[in-house]
């Protein structure tokens, strides 16, 4: 077996706290009327509560009071990636273990309503995590179809990270507890990574990464229930004269099997709407590989994702708001690509 | 061959003029803001216009001005089954045939916005017939997806009558041109219909009869896009609180093929939501034939419709305004039906 | 709050074992081809083996050997509700659980192709449980869309049990670690459950409990990726003539919020087709309370399920493949509902 | 008005003979075992027949014999563009108009299972056109959707030719009695037609013009009953190892609204799988404009159809087999083609 598969078949640790799932992200945008009306009007999503300098919203399933914070800023980035853990003390349990590894924690109270006390940690390449347990609950809308527009989109599924180091990043997941539902990665002796699908929660991921140059958040996923949903939220996009924010798809995924559109929201943060994919919760899940040369991984149905989805991403901010600079690749998954025709 | 097949199976007259399709129905509503509620917001049907004592109401693909017309009245009923033809002159040339039969006809005009000079006439049975050429056209709103909401509810398809003469009835429509599609007919050698599809424009049907007590007005049927708008209209009353306007389905119809589901409007009038039926428009189609006692024929996978359905109809009107009288048929579809279980 | 808000509110306890899933059904059939044509044919499940007294299916997306065991028996029974659990010592551990409670348990190992050893036990209401680790792993068939027929069905997803001690039952499960997510009771001072939905996996559920005639096996469900597929089944079953075998539906539940249709198999077995729940893995879920008088519980859409789906389940076999003797419950869920038409 | 406004906005000729659709389509082929494969076993078509030379295939709902003609040949072309035609004398009439226009024309008979006489005749632009009455009727599949596979493909919808005379060739179809329901035009004042939509059967098109290369077949369309369908043939595809197959889409058109996939077959062939268009049969029908600058007028959601899509197309072979040479258009629709990013 190569390095590679090697790694990628090494079983997951098990750490002491318990991480549940993705389950926050924090966007910076430049305009927070327009970024509004992407995300609520045309996408429908719910509006949880807003303050001078925020915006939350939530999916209509969900019962955690938001998913996803705009917060305004002169510069568009991706501020917080953030994870609910099982129990407030698995917030304590983390922090030893950022502390333990010399990596940089802070903790965050007060700031967001509907949450409690948060762990804000950097991972070693630059992404600014944080852990959560307590958020306040509300009654989910995931019934109130008279009220849903657009997908519409029910919860947060996953983040997908753009990072050069895919091999290290692989390593620091896993070693906080997340397994591996697939991967793919270059033919031949020298077998490498080039994208890798990582979960808690038993659907296919919480966290992917992608290679390419980073620290960046390549995207943020929100669940749809199904095909259907995601081909009106075209519709109503392009009805609405915001067909220029559609860049790949729809289209079916090798990879995961989900049914998927890649949006750009005002300021270019990309979102995936996501829908079909399946359980790997069973305790003896093998990671599937995909050859990067296999013209189906990326889209089932051979199509090509356009450049602009391989090379731009939203910029990472670290702790003082400033963007994390950031590295180029050795390797570009395109150049591996084999077409085929019959 | 049996009497009944005979029946269906002669071909059709082709008159001098041409009734291009079932266009417009006419309800009589006891509360008008009622009724607005359920066909504008809950299935989102388009306001077309609104006088003191009416409402316009079209489908989101139609470009005439209006194809349902709900006037406010003490009692509920329907007053106007109406048709467009190809030309002006086809109302001239319609006035002389019914005048011809000794059947009533009146002229009207100006008395609808968006409506030019229509014929009324009164066919044998007592179902209030319109017969018009003009009526304003309109920019289509198909495409306006952002706006869409239920179904939607995209144009009018057909007309379905209760009628205790149904082969008297079949013959009176074959006489004005209409075709057969599919017809349902008791087994046995006095074989008698107890159903027919038949139609102008070139799909299932524009108008259909179902053997009942007669003459009322079984349902008016829209057109969806697909099986998934369906859904999601039932999705969107019951989330409203309206769950108790789904009267039966959704479901496959066996004759026509098409995905339904029916509902009824505060008055009670029945609404169908009808997709997915097929192409007639070839010279030679024959009319295909379903035994009253397949279980298949009104909901392929076999569901019993309920007793309301076969019982329940709207009161048609007449010259006046009285409720035109009814009368029983003499057989019941129902018995016909032989259940099997395997 | 009442005894039965009490007592679905109560944590579930965290045991020293770790049950994963419901992962497999033994339904005795008494005719095995007409069973293989029900469920390899129709519905189109994967033949993984067969050995001359049993056949061996699971669904398209499933990695496990088999999830539904078909064997040849004089009577038709359910003899098996089995579980998958993340490590093979918990066998162990359970089999000292259910030894503590002085619940019969058996060890049983190389009966069935792809197995390894499994833990027999018998609840205190007679359901015949198994608990097992080692399965084979096989090669998933997800994206052979080509082969795929009928939904398709992809994986097991729960089981449902009717039986007359519902508080008890719930109990029950609970101390082994199952969470409660939805239930329905009846309303006034003396709320009594009359169905609740238990879960390990993070969906609606692994275990259903529906008040009624028991111990009996109400359902086994099966998912399906999307509402569409659940259509496609029944017109592929009316079209080969097996209209008969769709009992209720399809809908939408409104407890769970699935879209479902319920199936009988040649031995009257219910089989359930289930598509769109949500998510129900986060620490603080609160079970969600339908009221038995509203009519949107069972179906969103307020149709009455069928006296068949309340009366009718499948017997259980004891340990000697014997009917296990039954009692009736002194509530009936139906008695409890308001049917209110506007 | 513009003079592309005014040409498109002149009624339709009401000739003696009745075209009633587009109803057939002759390909050659190079290997007919893989064209079978292609179209039989990968989209699901039913087989209606072969002879030594050619297979004749048709829709799952289709009546008539057969729609699809693939005839054995050493080099790829499109032999027929076939019509059919309501009665048996049309074809005489039709021949006399030809004849009168100096165009060649053929009877031919007995060459074809299931059909009766036929009438060849050459358009000013090389098609080979046919004109037929006669032909076998057999019983539809369209409800044996246990057989169905694929998409399904229902019924042969539209034929899309590629000219370099747009204008001359929409002048020669509306002389045949084409209406027009919608055109993409240049902006400015020297508008020019870049696409026209025609018809005799009341949805978009039977014969839709494309500006390009010509004469040359673009594409033939068979009609899907719904999205779903569409991405079901391409998830079949690509699972069987075909994704090469799929050439652009699935998307919306913004013209027509109809929900597109684009597949080449084993010689290069286009075929679309089409749903979702809409009705058109009222006479006051009035030609909607798109401007070729509208990114939504090719799809909707704003992608730009591959150069392969706007630049190859099949070859039409003339009276004796020969390829039929081609000219340039001096336009090219890509040109006009604004890109706006917001």
């Amino acid at each position: 077996m190569s390095a590679a598969g090697e790694l990628v078949s090494e079983p997951a640790a098990i750490p002491k706290y318990d991480i549940v799932r993705a389950a926050l992200v924090e966007l910076r945008v430049t305009d927070i009327e327009a970024s509004e009306r992407f995300y609520s009007e045309l996408l429908g999503m719910v509006v949880a509560g807003r303050t001078k300098e925020a915006l939350y919203l939530r999916g209509w399933e969900e019962r955690s009071h938001h998913s996803l914070i705009l917060r305004h800023s002169a510069a568009p980035g991706a501020s917080r990636l953030g994870f609910r853990v099982r129990a407030e003390a698995d917030l304590d349990l983390l922090a030893e273990e950022f502390d333990a590894r010399d990596l940089p924690v802070k903790w965050v109270e007060g700031r967001d309503p509907g949450m409690g006390r948060a762990l804000r940690a950097w991972d070693p390449f630059g992404y600014p995590l944080e852990f959560f347990y307590e958020m306040e609950q509300v009654e989910t809308q995931m019934q109130r179809f008279d009220l849903h527009r657009g997908a519409p989109l029910l919860r947060i599924d996953h983040l997908n990270l753009h990072t050069p180091h895919i091999e290290e990043g692989f390593r620091f997941w896993r070693g906080l507890g997340f397994r591996c539902s697939e991967y793919i990665s270059t033919d031949g002796e020298e077998e490498q990574l080039t994208a890798a699908w990582l979960l808690r929660k038993p659907n296919v991921h919480d966290v992917a990464l992608t290679l390419g140059r980073g620290p960046r958040l390549h995207h943020t996923a929100f669940w749809v229930g199904e095909p259907a949903g995601v081909l009106r939220a075209c519709d109503q996009l392009a009805a609405a004269g915001a067909a220029h924010a559609i860049e790949r798809g729809p289209g079916r995924h090798g990879v995961s099997n989900a049914f998927f559109v890649y949006l750009r929201d005002p300021d270019g943060h990309r979102i995936e709407l996501y829908a079909c994919d399946y359980y790997t919760g069973d305790p003896d899940l093998k990671p599937l590989r995909w050859s990067a040369s296999d013209t189906r991984c990326r889209t089932f149905w051979g199509t090509r994702a356009p450049d602009s989805w391989y090379e731009e991403s939203t910029s990472i901010l670290g702790p003082d708001g400033e963007v994390v600079s950031t590295e180029e690749p050795g390797l570009d998954e395109r150049d591996q690509r084999s077409e085929v025709m019959a």
